[in-house]
């Protein structure tokens, strides 16, 4: 996707340790207009898949993934972080977050996730495929399946791709970053 | 608004201690669709009003906010509840959460709020106004002004609303929440 490429390489900061910050357009503060886009974009990479439902992690995901279940016509769930204290029937899964060097548990309650949806999983990132593996699993534990999974940006240098691909996931990446190295975006064709 | 009453009457759920639980189409799951009508209804609400950013706090904010956001072609910024390791530069404020009964800080980059920013602040419940308190503290402390807050739900009963309005904010609410006594919702005309 060009202007989504073309943004990252403009606003996109390369940390030390593989690390793209992309906090003024992506995840912190979020360019509407460049969203929306994005969200048309995933609708029109996954034209033709039946779609019930939208799932995705909270935060960074809830804003693409609610453009998506809007333009689709279908709701969208996202998984918490923490069970808040009004949830009851939860289902867990526990991820490993390399950037954040810990476990936490994503949870969805029972009752919103059903026995023969299909759905379509939608991130900002990704990378070594945890949350997206955690959410595989929610899946599996309601019964559900994962049609497809959008990421708005995936770093091919890590492992989360072939990971969920080699699993049969249909995986669909709006910029893939080839190589951070030495601080530098370099980002696939 | 009509479409949202009628939903909160037939979906809300009303807990023991005054609690309204919407996470089959607020705060959980999300219908897109009904969010967008609310997206088009705050715009509506605040036609008129210079609004350069619009302001919310992770998570439930973030999907009425980036709709807002887009439909007025401007930028989102969300504060965040705990501060990731690749954040600087951090402007914070307490704030004190009744349901959970602990204080949380919530935090923004200052790189993206400016002094003389008209900002519209966007969330899901009002009650005690502690989260939108934090807000115009953050706002304080960069120089900016929000020229408005919008909140998919207000609680009556709560003290959030008169705090606000005694502040001078213009304060819109498209629901509003008279009682929650005996486990029963009652809404205001």
């Amino acid at each position: 996707m060009k202007a989504l490429k073309e943004r990252i390489l403009k606003d996109g900061l390369c940390l030390e340790g593989g690390i793209l910050k992309v906090d003024n357009f992506v995840n912190h503060q979020i360019d509407g207009t460049l969203m929306m886009e994005i969200a048309k974009e995933f609708v029109r990479r996954f034209e033709g898949t039946r779609i019930d439902k939208v799932l995705t992690v909270e935060s960074s995901g809830i804003a693409p993934a609610i453009m998506v279940a809007n333009l689709l016509g279908v709701p969208m769930l996202f998984a918490k972080k923490k069970v808040p204290s009004t949830m009851t029937g939860i289902l867990k899964s526990e991820v490993f977050s390399f950037t954040k060097s810990r476990s936490y548990n994503i949870c969805i309650s029972e009752e919103f996730l059903k026995e023969g949806e299909k759905c379509l999983f939608i991130d900002d990132f990704l990378a070594n495929g945890n949350a997206a593996n955690g959410m595989l699993d929610l899946a599996a534990q309601a019964g559900a399946e994962i049609v497809g999974m959008g990421f708005i940006i995936e770093k091919a240098f890590q492992k989360g791709s072939d990971m969920l691909r080699e699993k049969g996931v249909n995986v669909e990446s709006l910029a893939i970053i080839k190589s951070l190295d030495n601080c530098t975006i370099e980002l696939c064709e």
